[in-house]
């Protein structure tokens, strides 16, 4: 049996719920999941609904083209269909830092994540044996200042050649351009070691112990052109107190990138989020 | 403009949603909240909507009417209507514990519950300043083993005298009896001072501290007649570690069981709970 | 039996534990608690002591003289002695939010505060009768910009009339003033509705809701003349989604802010808090 | 520059901090860290002391002969002494599951536990090739109920042959015997998969679903010859609602297996707990 999601936005107006279910009804799907949220201010009306398709001879194709011309025009949606069995392809940018990514591929390696992890790609390479080792093709693009245009082609050529859907920037350290950034859009997830918009820029473990704070957290956010201002997605905290150093700050953050990074990941591979107003809707 | 609740649940089939909202569509209301559940396991499909009636001219009666003839018969549906104006009323239990007491009153005050507290009836006179403080009637009920079943009559009449909808047991360290429950099912709210189901019955902070936990909690559940074992409604917890005495966990725990009985009634109060097989499902 | 506790901080040096500790041992006192703090960065050593004299004939000010010949001097400390059995004396700012004044006094009426709160001061009356409720004297100083000197002259006047240790600014929504500040150096305690350094200033609820953040929190911090920068003593947060409106936000911040800021009074209280390089060291 | 670390627990005395300062400023030490608690129930006092020894001449077999005759034979303690030189050896036995041993082992490389890890054992092959991607040694123990025994003899002969400190369940799913328990008196870290005490035994996750609890968690503990009940090192919880399935608890529960049982590691392994009672004394 097929399963397929649909993501769904449009101006909120009175019906769109009754349209959907019906239509659904139609094709002879079994809802199994719809969950849909109004933002009020905006008056924008989003929803996300899987459903298995029950009838064979119904085809997919056949369905979006039914729905674009049945629903989708007359409330002008923005929308998208997945077929549940395609795993998102999904890049991994990294530098030096080894934690996340060795939590990514642990995760991956046991099936945790839904994705498909068809390249690594990294600036250096500290990390290529860790790569091998999980056998992932490792491709290292070195790049300075003055070549970061080169550098950048040959990242662009590789996301095409692995057919790449979402980049994972597990602590890779280095800006990403507005090219790259607009062949991605929202389709980039970083993790900034803070809970911003708390101590965004470098080292933010640095500034929140001088600031003396007693809890430290983690986000993930989709990459923007301004630095550390994109859609979060997800946050978590972890206490610390006047006993711990910078460097247990880094240690007790290193937990938490681990899970905010791969808690982003998750939603973003099963389309659990949306994005607006540079805010993330997240399904549960 | 009218905002009137919908609690729904039946057997899992197609077309509840379709059905629903198409009902909703009729009698020109405008959805501003709708979340579903369906329990795969046992096959039970659960609805929450609100909505805002626009047609003035449509009465909430009719509608029920309507709903019950239209809808409800064809999915054999178990279902509520609430008219949001109308605060549940709610009667406080409480024995000698001040601190939930005091914490409820103090949102009571500040209009943050969303109830009625029309009576606060205790078995004993120690909180009774209390309520007069905050002008709320109080009446004691004292009992001993041999005059149970008397005292409890008086707290029936109690209860329907103020015409009470449901019952908070603020600490109130009592058994209620089945007859009570009965009268209030799924409608008597504890709070009890542990993660259940760890340490049910009496002093759970000494068991925890005795076991050497370092976590405790406390659990928000309805009534039902096997002691501590009803549906969970909301829990909590907090840490703990080797330097905290019993004292310090029973006064860690003051603070939980105010935040999670406080919970508890702002759900129950707002309609955002069902129950069924012994759990609860609560919409956000 | 007179409990007292040591609060020590000086540079650090060698033998500091051993001296103290002689020294207790010395005036027969039984140590029931102990701890310390080195500042690696900055070499400051920090103490906290608490013991139980089980020799009456020996005085609490005799052992200040003692200590203060005997130990301070040639480690050129700076240390404070309290007898356990002296509350300190606590003045509540309030203006208009009632939530964290009902807090605060269902905890003092329920004993948990080891605090004396002799007087209530507010720019407004609004919350008059809620002092009244809890029989605590309540003083209305209103002030406009012009008439700031003025006010904050009645005001001095009333800590001083009361004897009052330490302020508590329970959402007082003005800025203190420098002079203020100055004469209750460390010993001012604000609650401030962010997880600073995130939403300093005004309406922080709004721009976390703008920001579009998955958690938020609230602050206390003693107050500074650098407004919402001055060493934060406890945090807590709560997560939030895109379900919840500016309205949700302020809702649940409510719970956080009480309990936060009764957790800090506590801390103070208790003497378990010192200040130092615009940061806290919170003993447990 | 040498670091030790003491830990030292007795019945608790009038004198013992300022003896043991007294101690290691006799033989030149720099304390770096100090904490004590006391039970007062029971009356035992813990220490745990970390120094530096800025006079190389002095040799820390001579300290601990010091120590002995001159300190902890009149105060009866029982103590150890580390230098924190040497990692503790740390087995891995695991039997099916993967997550928390790719979570260890990516930390391991990472090099944050401060442990070796020179074996890995298991009663199956299904994780020899994480073993080998990690270059560790994994010897398959393989039994049934009948060669029980047997397979223990061969657990123990590798344990000796690897010079193993302590043994690290990573859901190894077997009962260990009290034989081996023997040999490793709270030696051996089990990870369990419920907020302990509640949900002891086989399926955790089943019985936390069929209870309908808001909250999951996970307990590291010391293994004793009770199944399920030894001394409590460190837990964590998740929250769960009605939405989530029994494989969303198992899901969730995978993180807080990892987490819960990564941290039991680090504080086993730099010596920061003490049991007695069927409690842990966990030093921060």
């Amino acid at each position: 049996m097929q399963k397929i999601t649909f993501l769904i936005h449009c101006k909120d107006q009175k019906g769109i719920i009754a349209a959907v279910t019906n239509f659904i009804l139609k094709v002879e799907g079994n809802i199994t999941y719809i969950d849909q949220h109004v933002d009020v201010e905006q008056n924008v009306f989003f929803m996300r609904l899987e459903c298995e398709l029950t009838n064979r001879s119904i085809a997919i194709e056949d369905i979006k083209t039914d729905f674009k011309d049945s629903i989708a025009s007359s409330f002008q949606m923005s929308w998208e269909l997945y077929n549940q069995e395609q795993k998102p392809k999904m890049a991994l940018f990294v530098s030096k830092y080894d934690h996340c990514l060795f939590d990514i591929l642990g995760r991956y390696s046991a099936d945790e994540l839904g994705v498909e992890i068809p390249v690594i790609i990294s600036n250096h390479n500290d990390l290529r044996s860790i790569a091998e080792r999980f056998d992932i093709p490792f491709h290292c693009v070195p790049f300075t200042k003055d070549t970061k245009e080169e550098g950048e082609k040959q990242q662009i050529a590789l996301l095409k050649k692995y057919d790449i859907n979402f980049i994972v920037l597990a602590r890779y350290m280095q800006i990403i351009t507005p090219k790259l950034i607009g062949l991605y859009e929202n389709k980039i997830i970083n993790i900034h070691h803070s809970f911003l918009p708390a101590f965004p820029g470098a080292k933010p473990y640095h500034s929140a112990f001088k600031r003396g704070v007693k809890i430290i957290g983690a986000t993930s956010h989709y990459v923007t052109e301004e630095l550390d201002e994109g859609p979060i997605i997800e946050q978590d905290i972890a206490r610390v107190s006047h006993i711990h150093s910078v460097d247990d700050f880094i240690m007790k953050g290193r937990d938490l990138e681990r899970i905010v990074l791969a808690r982003a990941i998750k939603l973003h591979a099963e389309r659990k989020t949306m994005v607006y107003s540079n805010k993330t809707v997240v399904f549960s």
